[in-house]
């Protein structure tokens, strides 16, 4: 039987942060993290399935979408059943005390390919999360595609501005924010192109 | 110097394209796909980073659709000019001829997690494409993400539905529709959502 260890995947968490800014992501290996964690690699691989996957923390934000998007009163807008879920994020994912945490994250996936296409697929699965569970609430199937890429595309913004914006650490003021500004956006993209038919 | 080999390129695609769906992605070799295809496996390495890469094609698509954005008249609204790349990636990209081979690959890329996360990756590079090309014509950031997304939504969907339509094999026809039909489910989400101030 493994020994328990408190806060393992915090603690491994940091550790890894720490060394990737300290020597950069390449020159880490999982033994180091560990070590620096003061856990041992078995430890590691219990709760991430590889070096990357460390700074991803499991599935937290694609079922924090899902569980908000259902959570919504019945009577909510596909629009408005994402902000609800946007708000969940705020609250139970993105919250302040972890905007330097997040700001060093970000800063540590920018410097590396491998980091960034592993950040890529994980925006997909939000995606796929938001688009999933506005089906469940009986949406059809493009109006479901279309509300869930715009509230990608906000997280993402959001996410964004949450870790470089001095104005305000709160993420859910932050995404709602974002997401009204891309509601104008997308109401000005879609209001003013008279489609072709087919012809050009 | 390399012997120059007439179409390699496409005598590898071929090649490796029958060997998946004889035999499994998986238990296919680079080896393999050169030598049905007449070629050395140093020559499957001078066109292809490694075996997936030989079902993508390259950046054709995402240059296709970057340069249809740029081509398109200067009074183009950002979807005028997403209508106008989609049309060009149906002529001189997804042409009839290509449908058969298109509804094939589609099949091999659904049966392997590894090909599913590759064609993703490039589905982000294509949003990207378009993405830079509208901000390239003077559109405001956020209203570029919007466009961009729902361009490429509509190339995801479109080439679900040409791979299988039976009624059309003309992939600018499915595109231009599909964007209508987009476009009216976007009009909706949009339209039918009260930003709220953030409280929740």
């Amino acid at each position: 039987m493994a020994r328990w260890e408190p806060n393992a995947p915090e603690r491994l968490v940091a550790a890894a942060l720490g060394l990737f800014e300290e020597r950069g992501y390449e020159a880490t290996t999982v033994i180091e993290i560990a070590e620096r964690a003061g856990l041992t690699k078995s430890t590691f691989f219990r709760y991430f399935t590889d070096k990357r996957e460390v700074l991803f923390g499991g599935e937290t934000v694609a079922g924090l979408l899902a569980e908000g998007i259902l959570a919504a009163p019945p009577e909510a807008t596909p629009l408005e059943a994402v902000a609800h879920a946007l708000v969940i994020v705020g609250a139970q994912g993105f919250r302040a005390e972890y905007r330097d945490f997040s700001s060093r994250r970000r800063t540590v996936i920018a410097t590396n390919p491998e980091l960034l296409e592993r950040e890529a697929l994980k925006g997909l699965g939000l995606t796929a999360a938001l688009a999933g569970a506005l089906e469940e609430r009986g949406i059809p199937f493009l109006i479901s595609c279309v509300a869930a890429e715009l509230g990608a595309l906000t997280l993402k913004v959001s996410y964004e501005r949450w870790c470089v914006d001095t104005a305000s650490i709160d993420f859910s003021d932050i995404a709602i924010r974002t997401l009204g500004e891309l509601q104008a956006a997308a109401a000005y993209v879609v209001a003013s192109m008279v489609i072709s038919t087919g012809e050009s």
